[in-house]
């Protein structure tokens, strides 16, 4: 696997609403029960420095720099990686991430005004190179996420907060993605029952454990 | 000059204690005297999300990944270029600024474990690849720096805590990115009188602006 000795590092992507949090947690209960040591780790806000970035790039009030904002989420990318995911992955633990490289790109590089290309150079370096050894793409359109948003919260942060026509940008950026390296990423259909989209993740991640 | 219109964009760089602020001051009044409008501009901690970042980066506990400490500091320059120096190029003023990319190379570069090329290309990403049309490093050996301190200061932040075999090699990196870029960089010996400092900044950048 890319850049360690033993581990898997699995992440999860996709837009607000499409079952991130609900599949990973599945993902974590399952592997737990296999024996396995799970680290759940996030982006943006994995660990205290990231929490405070995350503070700065959700919530601040005024205009933030559209290259500034790729360098914060960096930042907060490389902090995460060199004191909790490399060292999970050392230890020879599964690493399970809600969000990784592929937001930045769809989220900044192809909702916002630059180059898709140079932010994910960016993110590499950020990482020295870590890529995950599967990436599950839970897809949905925007509609319905935005239908399951409303549903659940009464606040909405900065970025959720952007157009219907930004989302739309980020879920084909996506799919992109996907299909550029279809040996990393596992697309499912969100709309799909919890229980299907968790039985098809299994089955995949036994397959990379076998 | 380089991606701008009209306009100056002049750096100090050195050493805590060679005289930046010294020198910007006066170069700043003697421009304003000739009916100049100059802008002066900093890094870390330029604007007011840089503050934030800035507050990070020198005065946080605990440790900070060297990648994600160098990329916050591109986060402060690109928001600090986007919204401050390039508006004031365009607008045809002179921008003074105390510290800028070549600090990140010297100090993150040559001072850390990071390669001083790829500090340079995620600055140069961040700003667009905006250069100086002229830096000014004010050289001065290290004993005499730290003397200057001593008397100036009572308190340390973290970068000026770090041993002094670290400022040994942050001098030896200016020295060396000045001998690479010799048309850009004015190098001055900072134990010279404060007085003839001035007059050869004033007769380089006269040069300039002739």
């Amino acid at each position: 696997m890319p850049g360690t000795a033993s581990g898997l590092f699995l992440t999860f992507e996709g837009g607000d609403g499409s079952g991130k949090s609900t599949q990973s947690a599945l993902l974590t209960e399952w592997l737990s029960q296999q024996g396995r040591t799970v680290v759940h780790a996030r982006e943006p806000g994995g660990t205290e420095l990231g929490l405070e970035l995350r503070e700065i790039i959700l919530h601040r009030r005024g205009y933030i720099a559209p290259r500034a904002e790729a360098l914060i989420y960096a930042a907060d990318r490389a902090h995460n990686v060199a004191t909790v995911v490399r060292p999970a992955l050392e230890r020879g633990d599964i690493v399970i991430q809600d969000r990784y490289l592929d937001s930045s790109v769809a989220y900044q590089g192809a909702g916002r005004v630059l180059e898709p290309a140079e932010v994910r150079d960016v993110s590499l370096w950020a990482t020295e190179h870590l890529l995950p050894d599967l990436t599950i793409l839970l897809d949905l359109d925007i509609e319905t996420g935005r239908a399951r948003l409303d549903d659940a919260r009464t606040r909405y942060d900065r970025l959720e907060a952007e157009a219907a026509e930004f989302h739309h940008r980020v879920r084909e950026a996506y799919l992109a993605l996907a299909a550029a390296e279809q040996g990393r990423f596992l697309v499912l259909d969100a709309t799909e029952p919890v229980e299907t989209l968790a039985e098809r993740i299994r089955a995949r991640v036994s397959d990379l454990l076998a």
